[in-house]
């Protein structure tokens, strides 16, 4: 399978898909099953069978008619492309409630990334072992995060504390994060930024719910 | 402060800043601020000021020039918009590693919404409490959802049973959903669906990374 259009850019949508594929040929390969269909492929993933091909020949790889695609081989394909083909070091800030939730998330402590490092301000937590890794004091970021090779952050701080977490992160050199604090962030350019706010996801379907009593809404609607 | 165009639909990213108001105000309402500037707001909301005026005029609200916006009532007004001047109750189904800690999140236990009932298949869970909740059948959905009023459910269970859940879900006239499963799901029209995907969050990180690690990319990007 060669890797025909490595040097085009994946538009984001599509690399989303590819992470719903990679944990659908992960299921696939814990009952070992040896091929998938493209159409068997989609109905895992929640996608189509044309997607899936279209997807797939991003990366030049196009199954074989009448078996499919080889599961082990398109999964490590797709380890490769989305870069967890290694295990990367993940750096918590904030050992709130959010935060201890991350830490205890099973997903956040698999071998294609885990939490292995934990900061806090506050100093009845530093020191503290939670859910496994221990609690170090924020200004000692920079220091773990070289020691550690940290190069993606969550970042789990209130509202208000939440961009010098930011600006503290970046000048130590971490280049990416995934923010979970209710505020919009401003970085660099070549900081990569994502935000996830539950407060938010559940305030938009609130927001539905009352268009829809109020008589504006009712159409199906997928965001 | 007229709703003059209520019967417009507000666009989703309007929503979501409408969400970043609401949240910068309540921390100024906690700390006694009577009035807000276009400004001060978008600093603490990662907005700016003129998106901040446009987002509001939305609404009919235009602050008092050299005054602001009254925090109080901005407030009072957000909440009515994004439905949240109600409290609503939400259904957990999955009380798996991820739905602890969803239902340990202090987010999900305000006087907006809260969780309120929480569901899953295995003998072993139904019947405890967890986080103050009471686990149940999730055979028993929808006489829960009628009993407590559910209008929203959180899913968080496995992505090989998503699918199976959304659809009893939508079956018991619950039709907001926001999935935690990594799967595309698929539902009828009238149902509000979204989906937070942590893992796919990281993964488009590490695809980032790796693809700069391939000299691709570099460039400033927040999505």
């Amino acid at each position: 399978m060669a890797d025909r259009r490595s040097s085009q850019r994946v538009p984001p949508t599509t690399v989303r898909r590819l992470s719903a594929y990679y944990r659908a040929l992960g299921a696939l390969a814990e009952r070992g099953v040896p091929h998938v269909s493209s159409k068997a492929l989609s109905d895992l993933a929640g996608s189509t069978a044309p997607q899936v091909r279209r997807d797939l020949a991003y990366f030049g790889s196009f199954g074989t008619r009448g078996v499919g695609y080889s599961v082990d081989a398109l999964r490590a394909q797709l380890a490769r492309i989305l870069g967890i083909d290694r295990s990367w070091p993940l750096g918590l800030v904030g050992v709130g409630n959010l935060g201890r939730a991350l830490l205890a998330y099973r997903g956040f402590r698999g071998p294609e990334y885990k939490i292995s490092a934990a900061f806090d301000t506050d100093r009845a937590k530093i020191g503290a072992v939670v859910e496994g890794v221990r609690v170090s004091d924020v200004a000692s970021f920079a220091d773990e995060a070289r020691r550690l090779g940290l190069a993606i952050a969550l970042v789990a701080v209130p509202a208000d504390t939440a961009q010098a977490v930011v600006d503290q992160v970046v000048a130590a050199d971490v280049h990416a994060i995934l923010n979970f604090a209710p505020v919009q962030l401003r970085v660099p350019e070549g900081v990569r930024l994502s935000n996830v706010d539950l407060s938010m996801e559940v305030e938009s379907l609130t927001h539905a719910l009352t268009d829809g009593r109020r008589g504006a809404g009712g159409a199906g609607c997928v965001s």
